[in-house]
């Protein structure tokens, strides 16, 4: 089954445009396992979720030890639900191989977040997986964004910012109808162009927190024609939502408020559109 | 020491300004020990190199035994040489910040590669490292290069590549004198419009074969006025020099070729100029 496909099929048993960021720091996390940790919280939120997402760098920070647990918690997800490596990857095509062996073949991801400044051929050893996503990431959440993806770039359809360029050319390199955008909450307006400019592709969002208009501006503008094609991420609103023992029921709180919270939204927006 | 401070004691010790990049492809490595096969290269070539680079992606794609291999491989290197991880890591401020952990702390690389595409906060993260150094994707040698990197933006100073764009934000993120620039060698122009803009910042520069004139444009385009600044990288050239049981030996030769090559190529520039 392709990501795409398993994707659609999660986020209808579940209700739920809902991806959670599984994304360990050892100094919030109560007691000393990370990977109990994780495998809890994906128990306590699996029917509430259409994808999980493992952010590499928050293993990786942690040696031969996150390796393990990534490993741990990758079992632990039920096997309906997508995973998505976000990775941010992007080298040259022999190296891009190897990235994608490592984070498909190796970890066994149903998708991966994808860097697109080193240009098309970096991005054709993931797109080629044809059951596999690839998320360009094109307009980010952070302050310093502006810096490259906002910058005007001269195009055969006229100036534009750098970031509709980048969804431009994601368009070009979908041959396989798997490629999707990243493209960060706290920009709706972006997120509204870039809809238009790419209709049919899933947005991952990230930057959700627990402010209820942004989450709100956020899936009215991002839906597509079905009322879909979003996964809204939170991290840590959900992972560390409690400090104490009650942590597992507080993340499934967490969960259900933005889960329940995004099906208003989406239905809202359906029923005006 | 800072990575600038070793990395010119180590090109002046051994004459040299090649770095050797560690890069296991399974399928060309004799014999089945990942680590072995490296660490008999690294042996053979440490008094012809100013660095060693290891793409990270070529290790992440072995799974634990990748991993392994890694830390083999670093502790192999002797602490008078320089390592580079090619990781291309680039992600939010909070997610750079465990990227840098997992390389500087975790594997205890001197420097690593990082991609401009999020922005400046993206890279703080790593430049604040003062002690480290921080290689800003700039200019590849892939064919998609020119996808996003030659896109015609406008900035204050008029209209330009969007690479070059990257370049002027890098000099305003260096401020530790730690910043440095990755421009490929297959693109001798732009490393020369590079070099005007970034006098005193190294460049690392992949993408050298076999060919001698490349390399002669190379080293004209991209040297400081000291004479230095460059880190020339060869990966397959050196690491897959023979097929045979004479790998390290052939390897050691073509070190050995390449680096007298870069050298004579560099007296000559230095010569003329």
């Amino acid at each position: 089954m392709s990501f795409r496909h398993k994707l659609a099929r999660a986020a209808e048993a579940n209700r739920s445009l809902l991806c959670v960021g599984l994304d360990p720091d050892p100094a919030r996390i109560p007691g000393e396992n990370v990977a109990s940790f994780l495998c809890a919280i994906v128990d306590a939120t699996s029917d509430l979720v259409c994808a999980y997402k493992p952010n590499l760098a928050f293993y990786e920070q942690l040696g031969e030890a996150g390796y393990a647990a990534l490993r741990k918690v990758l079992a632990a997800i039920p096997r309906d639900i997508p995973t998505i490596a976000d990775a941010k990857r992007g080298d040259i095509a022999h190296t891009a191989e190897a990235y994608a062996r490592a984070i498909f073949d190796q970890l066994g991801f149903d998708a991966a977040t994808v860097n697109p400044y080193l240009g098309g051929d970096a991005v054709v050893p993931f797109v080629e997986r044809a059951d596999r996503g690839t998320l360009i990431v094109c307009r980010t959440s952070n302050p310093g964004a502006a810096d490259l993806q906002d910058l005007s770039v001269t195009t055969e359809a006229g100036p534009r910012p750098l970031y509709q360029a980048v969804a431009e050319l994601a368009k070009r390199w979908d041959r396989h109808g798997n490629v999707g955008l990243v493209t960060g909450a706290t920009y709706p307006d972006e997120m509204r162009v870039l809809r238009e400019l790419c209709p049919e592709m899933p947005f991952l969002v990230p930057g959700v927190g627990a402010q209820q208009g942004e989450l709100a501006r956020s899936v009215q503008a991002g839906l597509d024609s079905r009322g879909g094609g979003l996964i809204i991420n939170a991290s840590r609103a959900v992972l560390y939502a409690s400090d104490g023992a009650d942590y597992v029921t507080a993340a499934r709180s967490a969960a259900q408020w933005l889960r329940d919270e995004i099906e208003q939204q989406r239905l809202a927006a359906q029923a005006s559109g």
